[in-house]
């Protein structure tokens, strides 16, 4: 048995989990030790139990539970019903077409984002697409225009990969003043799955690129014809035409029945509902490229072609809307990630940034991933502000919202946040958002 | 973007990916080629592909799509009703309280079973159970008794490592002559998410094993308050007992609040609805170790405790009651899984077993979790067998069905079936179950 020990002690080691003397004990009150029973082993243990009415009989060892059907689905329990993406709960909208929900980051377990979810971002809403009439066009300066069904692209052999995706917008709202806030709220424009399809490139070898090729127009068949333009070098690189989302088919909202997917890029860019692929010599410069998805500078210019998400992270328990309970071990968990590469390290504070500890990272930590980080924090009962602060495999940190203030024009709701984010916690335990 | 493109073919690699020349253009039929379309580039590309009315707008482009909820869990597309957990096709039940349905591996994509398709096994129903109401209890041989609420072990710094689990019963309705039509029925008491808990270790550190502790009871709350006895060694080495699974609390018929997961052993020990841990020195020797989940041995004798899950892999696609279109290639993909370790390698037979080619996996090759394997073949359009055989890090091979009748007795509905599995392919290309 001496490999598995090693893997479980690997495993401890890389998800940051203390040895029992540092991490563990104060976890377990006194409360938690049976009335009345007695430190002893066998039969007398059982018994010591039995008179304190703990191994009392629940109702549901007492009657059948519900029975297997012949073809299901199947859902949550009723008593999560809590867990759900939520849209946004600082604007009022009137109508929900163009329009978002956002992930609720603060009950994921593990790096995987359920599909039912997985934040949303569109434009005219969801369209309802028959994937038997769905069909993708590869044309512009091509050798070979091609038109492809979903069958003739699910015959290619797939690859699946695990990234995460984020909305370019994710945390517009809480820069400096305007605040929401759960985790849901600030960071919840954030997903991770594992995706199936193949390469674009693939396809553009299949047509054949003409001399002079420099860009690629994605085009989507919603309401909104949502459409954008990416240079043919990462188009050529590691850029991904998908059909499955965590094992299954893509979600309607999630672009069913075919997406673009852009490692490391801004959520925007991987056109959903995806119909025509153009090549060309130069962008498009389409009202997405131009009056929104671009960032303002300092001078009054504006950014275009913003498209790597750079590396971020944040806590998520305790988060903004939790209480702990009281002082003594509070474990911090939250996660990071990077377009440009993988998360090397994640460093936490409890004052405000004055002083930082390295957070342990739990395996695996993949390439443009969510990565699990924590740490046990002993709270002394007093008023903390906690934040994390991601270093990525370029070794790139995560900056504060006061470092990008020096380069970026921070007006109004602007995109590419990846600030270091705090929450406060008060001397009752309440957790908020801080930002200041 | 030197690092990007290493990432890209770092994972044709491992995927098993075919250079163009080698495994890609027989994909691309002539009819893929859009028809007068121009070998030109820029807009007369376009041009062309208009005149030929590819180019023509779908009608998802010409209105509103569904508009955002407030909140909800999302659901796959209607499209996709046909992908569903199935009960058994092969037994007449009458009752469905101790049953099972299977998993569409057929429809899987990656290594991620989606919550909602987890194959199910219970004995007496799926229970209802308040998680604010329930309890777990460690007790008998050990120092101090203890009890945990929910909120309790939560509040533990949690893990989460990516397992396969798989039924001990899979595959025992195919041994020899009985006989599902399709992976789903052949082998699809089989699932692989990411779990998250923590492990059972830390609990019976907690309480303190008495001075000869050799074994654990696991006790479920559900109405046949299922129980097995695992041995102490196995319980302080990687057990946990989790909560969460692919991002999100348990579904209800895979144990919610809490279950015990036991890496790489049958399904049935990771005792789902999970109230009571008992500690003591010798197994239970309960009704589900002795009537149940043994195995017939020659001589009539009956083996007992075979908890490991040995390497095992399937071909599921193509597989049964699929059809392939014509001569050609053909892209065989499939699993490959072991108790004991990491798959080392996957070999495919097209011949039923006369001869092997090595298949490529496709990363990540993670400890006891489903391994994604493929081959591209070329068939030639006459009858074949085609079938898989996986070999894991310990070096052991998956065996034939007649390596296994040479040392257990294959009578009547035998568990733990980890032969190599046959698919029949007819000249017409039609794929069914081939078990002689």
């Amino acid at each position: 048995m001496g490999r598995r020990k090693e893997d479980l002690d690997e495993s401890k080691r890389s998800s940051g989990i203390q040895p029992v003397e540092e991490g563990r004990r104060s976890f377990l009150k006194g409360s938690l030790m049976l009335a009345g029973a007695a430190a002893a082993g066998g039969s007398a243990g059982l018994a010591s139990v039995a008179q304190a009415g703990s191994l009392a009989i629940p109702e549901s060892n007492k009657s059948m539970g519900r029975e297997i059907e012949p073809k299901a689905y199947g859902m949550p329990s009723k008593y999560e019903a809590h867990v759900t993406r939520n849209r946004t709960d600082v604007f009022v909208n009137k109508q929900h077409w163009s329009d978002w929900s956002m992930t609720p980051l603060q009950h994921q377990k593990g790096i995987i984002t359920p599909n039912g979810l997985f934040y949303e971002r569109h434009h005219a809403g969801t369209p309802d697409i028959n994937p038997e009439q769905h069909t993708l066009v590869v044309h512009g300066m091509v050798k070979q225009p091609l038109k492809f069904s979903m069958d003739d692209l699910m015959r290619y052999p797939s690859m699946s990969k695990f990234y995460f995706m984020e909305c370019s917008g994710n945390g517009l709202t809480d820069w400096k003043t305007v605040k929401s806030t759960t985790v849901q709220q600030t960071h919840g424009l954030l997903g991770c799955a594992q995706w199936t399809g193949v390469p674009l490139s693939w396809l553009l070898d299949e047509a054949g690129l003409a001399d002079g090729a420099k860009w690629v127009l994605l085009e989507g068949a919603d309401g909104s014809a949502h459409l954008r333009s990416i240079p043919i070098e990462k188009c050529m690189d590691d850029v991904m035409i998908v059909w499955g989302m965590n094992g299954e088919m893509l979600r309607p909202e999630n672009g069913y029945p075919l997406r673009a997917f852009i490692p490391g890029w801004e959520g925007n860019v991987c056109v959903k509902w995806l119909r025509r692929i153009k090549v060309g010599d130069k962008p498009w410069n389409a009202r997405s490229e131009t009056a929104r998805y671009t960032d303002p500078m300092p001078e009054g210019k504006w950014r275009q072609f913003s498209f790597v998400m750079e590396c971020k992270s944040v806590i998520t328990s305790p988060s903004g809307g939790m209480k702990i309970p009281g002082p003594g071990r509070v474990e911090i968990e939250g996660f990071a990630w990077s377009g440009n590469g993988t998360i090397k390290a994640v460093d936490v504070t409890f004052d405000g940034g004055k002083t930082w500890r390295e957070a342990k990272l739990e395996d695996p930590v993949l390439d443009k991933c969510l990565t699990r980080f924590r740490y046990s924090w002993d709270w002394d009962g007093g008023p903390a502000k906690i934040a994390s602060r991601a270093v990525d495999s370029t070794g790139y940190v995560q900056p504060t919202v006061a470092d990008i203030d020096k380069v970026r024009a921070i007006t109004g709701f602007v995109q590419h946040h990846n600030g270091v984010f705090p929450w406060s916690v008060s001397s009752s335990g309440e957790v908020a958002n801080a930002i200041a």
